[in-house]
């Protein structure tokens, strides 16, 4: 008998016990039966996102923490191995949040048909998934770049980070990334495209932006917080943008993340703005008319890094939140 | 013959001279002439404004900075003593830029003729003025308060603050001011008719704000900057809105003001706003359509601190900045 196995959130990180896999407990269960309305899906990939760990924490936030004892949450492409859903059939590929496991039961509400032959399947969790349509709201909605302006994308070569550069480009910005280490600049200039990245481990750091950006800062596609959005702000031009959709470099771990140079935001009538991609699904579908043809075609590049097996789970969940990852962190599961 | 005095900015702060009134010189010189299509006009009130601090740095901003040597700008109130100018006559009110001066010549360009029936004349420099459309502004363009919403309003009960939070009021929203000592927050909830005030001197202070916002805070008018902000971040509500009218309390003696609980803009998705009332003169009709009739009628209050005098000009200004002034601080000069 074949058995699912489940990550669970067993304990909250503290100040005494950072995060780290030992806040994860794997369990195995025997494999659910779906009932009426529902679908068995065998998850082929799951997603890791930075999201997740602010999940980890008990504190006021965009989201309900995670439960402990409860399966970390995660977004999946799967199989269909057992439907009592009517228009689902064994081997539909299917988008869901199945979470870290292999296995998981879904309804009509919670899971996406996809077209197999549309993408790669493991592009409904990069580009063409949550992290491309936040990349698409952040810059939308929000930095809004106008021609010849120059946008800033931190994380660069992130899930998020590589499809915001791109369309900020295709928009006219000038776009500069900043990313850590010399392999992922040049990846963000000779396969992105972009007009200049930034290494942020170089101890010229912060001479180096002031030199990729010789006009100043018009928006900002903040992942990171911490020096480079300083850096930002310091070189904002009037009536900057700056979208906050991550800031994985700080906070997280119960250290503020201060923010040292937010008078540029009154001296340089800044808007600043938090989201997160679930705050308007209004949103979604025109996201997915730009971004999907574009996957398709082979304009918009986009990489991924993978860890394989449920198992690797935690480590490439940690490793990605340390920036070892390369585009899109996802584990394969089959 | 008499002589126009005039203040100049003299020298510039510094870490070793804090800013002070030893930046300013007070010179004479004979009145001048008007031209052809000039007015002269005498000086009856000098507006004393936060932005005038900004002003002295030679840094960054959204304005240039004051020359060394030139006259310090300011807002004035004044009757027109010679004319070349048609539809200008000697006794006629008008309001203008003319500096921290006594007299000065204007053009078509630079002055408004005002009606002295229709309100207190020093009333143009605050609440149908500046600072009153600063508040409006602020208000109807950035925190758009909606009925039951909590609005905190910090300098409450200065010129800009006595009128966002009596607007904020009539819209419906819940109004929490943040002033300096009892007499200001008496003021605020007995005068203006805020629902709360919370003293920031107060040793529990934060104790205070939190038992004031039992809600949250939806919309932030923010004058000040430093501990009152960061007690508005800590306690806002999702989607919540700031606007970043000031940081008076930090930040223009060169200290950077660090916000520390800046990641609430990305976990409460905030809006954070800077704006000068300036950037969009085509809102100021409606400002004033809004604002003249309330303040004729009484039904919005506002309080003035008057100097006496010009030579008594920097020093109200300094306290002024220290928050020693209660609503509008003006100069009367004859």
């Amino acid at each position: 008998m074949a058995f699912n196995k489940t990550f669970l959130l067993h304990s909250r990180p503290s100040a005494e016990a950072p995060a780290g896999p030992h806040n994860f407990r794997l369990v195995e269960e025997p494999i659910p039966e779906p009932a009426e309305g529902e679908i068995l899906v065998r998850h082929r990939w799951l997603s890791l996102d930075p999201y997740m760990r602010g999940r980890m924490n008990d504190a006021k936030s965009y989201a309900q923490p995670q439960k402990l004892g409860a399966p970390m949450i995660g977004g999946t492409v799967g199989e269909v191995v057992a439907s009592k859903l009517e228009g689902f059939s064994p081997g539909d590929l299917v988008l869901g949040m199945g979470g870290w496991r292999l296995y998981s039961l879904a309804s009509r509400a919670t899971v996406r048909k996809l077209d197999p032959r549309a993408l790669p399947e493991e592009a409904w969790l990069g580009p063409a998934g949550m992290p491309g349509v936040t990349a698409w709201v952040g810059l939308n909605t929000i930095v809004k770049p106008k021609a010849g302006e120059t946008v800033v994308v931190t994380a660069a070569t992130g899930a998020v980070g590589t499809v915001a550069g791109q369309l900020a480009k295709r928009m006219g910005a000038r776009v500069v990334g900043v990313a850590g280490g010399s392999e992922k600049c040049r990846y963000a200039t000779e396969t992105l495209g972009f007009d200049a990245c930034v290494d942020h481990r170089a101890g010229d750091f912060a001479q180096q932006f002031k030199a990729a950006t010789p006009d100043g800062v018009d928006g900002v596609f903040e992942n990171v917080g911490g020096l480079p959005l300083e850096l930002s702000l310091a070189r904002a031009n009037p009536f900057g943008r700056i979208a906050i959709c991550g800031l994985v470099a700080s906070g997280y771990d119960g250290t503020p993340a201060a923010v040292t140079n937010f008078a540029a935001v009154l001296a340089m009538r800044l808007l600043v703005k938090g989201f997160i991609v679930g705050d308007d699904m209004s949103l979604w579908p025109k996201a997915y008319a730009d971004l999907v043809p574009l996957i398709a075609s082979g304009e918009l590049k986009w990489a991924r890094s993978m860890a394989q097996g449920l198992e690797a789970a935690p480590e490439a969940f940690f490793d990605m939140l340390k920036g070892k990852n390369f585009g899109k962190q996802l584990v394969k599961l089959v």
